[in-house]
């Protein structure tokens, strides 16, 4: 099996992709093809002691958040990330990882790789954690705008992704709305209702969102508008609250001891709602397997994200999504 | 100054409403009129120790949560909430509380009392507690399908609530997007953010959903739709961290000893969330003063929520919210 890691583009710089990869490559034994800044991929490789030699792909065009995601995929030709979807999209590897930019990363898949026939779109989606173990959202805020026939074929996609990786058959499927009736919500969120009424999935209706840390759904629905609010507000959340309780514990001297005591307690939860033990996630839609790891990944997530993109590949998961996509 | 309380449509139940007000009349020197089942109202009234008497209208016909507002606001003409309404709108009030169902509440506000001047909607707002103090958010939920003119109405109407409740001038306002960046979003954020720019209010641009619980502006703007799930994630998150920490703490009996010695500063910080200390929000946009109390408000949350209401009166708000509209 061949990977191709795009090394750039992170927010944590090429030590963490390239690292990643190596210690992936060491542990499943695939060839990786590194993709980027060839001086900066040699170093890290000498500092190393893996067994395994690299194929090294040298190229120093990098694409930013900041661009306009389209324009960056159309202009940039001689980036890490084009040239990585261009060696996928010809056959040279078997999938993908790049923790650059996710708009770039999928404008580039839609416009280099094409997506899966029946399909208008491609999907991001999300690992949630919650109370009683992950789900996963879709659409994870690349989609803002997007119709409801979009959105259901998203939530086929995202239930066969999940019945694959977590080994369960009929993930629980529902759509976030302002109440659990049906009929609730704008008229976006009544046709989606609708439309996944009829869907071959697991559809248990509408989530609210005060359900959703609880893992009130294993997918969770909704338009990458709604998405992005959802994930960015649980980031700041869980923040506001660590925050709040630690300047709740620091006003008094027993509170202070009391918080010393718990404290290998909290760091056991952190660890549940760390990101970095799940690594990354795919691009649903594209006709060829590509992951994104988070933009601030360390060599330990982009590693799992290496490892979630071998499952993938050998689950044959875009085959299922062909033929699922084909069948509506 | 006379206030109506509708004492029905609660979570729980009339006691809660009847002592709250009986309370606020007391510290603040007002004559309540409630409005309600009878039998319960001096129940409760011959159980306490008031000085204040009463104007009692008896009528036991709720509105509940699960009707359609319009609907149940056009049908049930005994209705305490339909009753306090046509009170007010008769001028036999100078404003009115309520913590029945809050879509009945605002149809029948539309539909009795009517609207401001050259305003489509009336909006629903909501505290938003944060680290730094308290932000308002609006559309709180109730309209969840509105157009970019009436959002940056419902803006102009909430700075000024705003500056009037926590006495600060020209409180920062920012739409809640996917983005910081000018140009981010679907279409309505991208339209909205035209009109606020040009909008007489403190724009301070977008606002990604993690600064939310920061405090990162004084007024949050979104749809309705996206104002309901920020309201009920944050609640939910606040809940989940609490079960995760205690999980964590009760799995050691050294963190659960600490817990212990921690207790009395987490009970603060949990003051510091509780909205009874808030107690009610005004639909603004009507044109005679309607707060709307937690439905499980208890009698202190009531008695707050008066509180509020009678600043609002005494600011003579709504002439305010009419100048600024007309003017704009």
């Amino acid at each position: 099996m061949k990977i191709l890691v795009d090394t750039m583009g992170s927010d944590k710089g090429s030590h963490a992709l390239v690292t990643g990869a190596m210690n992936a490559a060491t542990k499943w034994e695939f060839e990786p093809i590194l993709v980027g800044d060839e001086q900066e991929i040699t170093n890290v490789i000498s500092e190393g002691n893996w067994k395994i030699k690299p194929q090294i792909i040298g190229l120093n065009e990098v694409i930013s958040n900041d661009e306009s995601p389209t324009l960056a995929i159309r202009r940039k030709k001689d980036s890490s990330m084009v040239k990585a979807l261009e060696l996928l999209r010809d056959g040279h590897a078997d999938g993908m990882v790049s923790a650059g930019s996710t708009g770039a990363l999928l404008a580039g898949g839609m416009l280099i790789l094409k997506r899966i026939n029946g399909l208008k779109r491609a999907a991001l989606t999300s690992i949630y954690p919650t109370t009683k173990g992950m789900s996963l959202l879709v659409d994870a805020g690349a989609n803002v705008e997007l119709t409801p026939e979009t959105l259901t074929q998203f939530a086929i996609m995202a239930s066969i992704y999940y019945s694959n990786t977590f080994n369960i058959t009929n993930p629980r499927v529902a759509l976030v709305n302002v109440g659990t009736e049906k009929g609730k919500g704008h008229s976006f969120a009544q046709e989606t209702y609708g439309l996944l009424e009829k869907s071959p999935v697991n559809f248990i209706g509408n989530i609210e969102a005060r359900e959703i840390p609880f893992g009130g759904s294993d997918i969770i629905v909704c338009d990458g508008f709604t998405g992005n609010i959802i994930l960015k507000l649980t980031e700041g959340m869980a923040l506001a609250m660590v925050y709040r309780v630690k300047k709740a514990v620091m006003s008094s001297f027993i509170s202070k001891v009391g918080a010393l005591l718990i404290k290998p307690a909290l760091t056991k939860m952190k660890k549940d709602l760390d990101y970095r033990e799940y690594g990354g996630v795919p691009l649903l839609g594209l006709t060829a397997p590509v992951f994104k790891a988070h933009g601030s990944s360390d060599d330990y997530a982009v590693e799992n994200a290496i490892g979630r993109l071998i499952d993938f590949i050998k689950a044959d998961v875009i085959k299922q999504l062909e033929v699922e996509i084909k069948g509506e």
